[in-house]
């Protein structure tokens, strides 16, 4: 979910911006490991996970719907997301999936720790260790974070995904 | 978790109780379907999942802890519960987690709605239709309502988990 589905990085600069007054630009962020990419307050950023709302109000990255909705006509689709080490956001997370995917029904969210348990045909992600210990096809979605990688196959968007899995 | 960690039968026994004065036995709850297995008041019944500390106040099954703890050290252990389909289950089992399996992992711990996502080598459920879809060795764990299923090894309690996984 988080900088695939939607957009915790657009949602990180915001709440900086909303605590120090300092707008981040989004390039500024790019090849920096994730509890480290702003410029200072590490440990208030990563507190950012444990307001209220800063899972339930992340925007919908761009073509995310229509792709998806897609998806799911074609797959046997399954949303798993790495929820368990902020306990507020499961509840979060499902009203978010249920707002803005309601074409999805809840057997298909898998809220986990490690997603080593998680086994199919392919995993689209943002997290190098993720997409390591899964079994099939492993496709890294470009987050700011991860740009520095390149054992994987790289999707810019869900434009791209469409591309390679609805063709 | 319910009826293989947790004691979900004895929860239900309990609010059904508290709520219309009788106290069904456990016994008269076998072979019966999960849903239709108490007197009367189906529907209150399935909507005890909804109320507040269901999910919370359930008592841990004998000896679960103690095998569990040592099944831990032996293999990589996921706890996969759907809990989905109760938006409500999320946090309370997570923090009846926390309480009763302390030495457990936030890292170990899948909420799902299918379980058919999910590999490794054993399974244990009280569900079989979580267990047709596994690709490793299922074990059926013995409960009220799947006392008429024949097609899975059973376990008889979490004894029996340990005789069967720790010699």
């Amino acid at each position: 979910m988080d900088d695939v589905m939607a957009d915790a990085t657009g949602q990180f600069i915001n709440f900086y911006e909303k605590e120090f007054g300092v707008r981040v630009s989004r390039e500024s962020l790019n090849h920096k490991a994730e509890m480290e990419r702003f410029p200072e307050n590490h440990d208030v950023v990563y507190s950012f996970t444990l307001r209220k709302d800063f899972f339930r109000t992340m925007a919908v990255n761009d073509h995310a719907q229509k792709v998806i909705k897609e998806l799911n006509q074609k797959y046997e689709l399954f949303i798993v997301s790495s929820a368990m080490e902020f306990p507020n956001s499961l509840p979060e997370k499902l009203e978010w999936l249920k707002e803005h995917f309601p074409f999805l029904h809840w057997k298909q969210f898998v809220f986990c720790g490690r997603k080593s348990i998680v086994h199919g045909d392919y995993m689209i992600d943002d997290l190098p260790h993720n997409l390591e210990t899964f079994n099939g096809e492993k496709l890294l979605f470009s987050a700011p974070h991860n740009l520095q990688f390149d054992q994987f196959k790289r999707m810019n968007g869900w434009r791209e995904v469409g591309e390679f899995l609805l063709k």
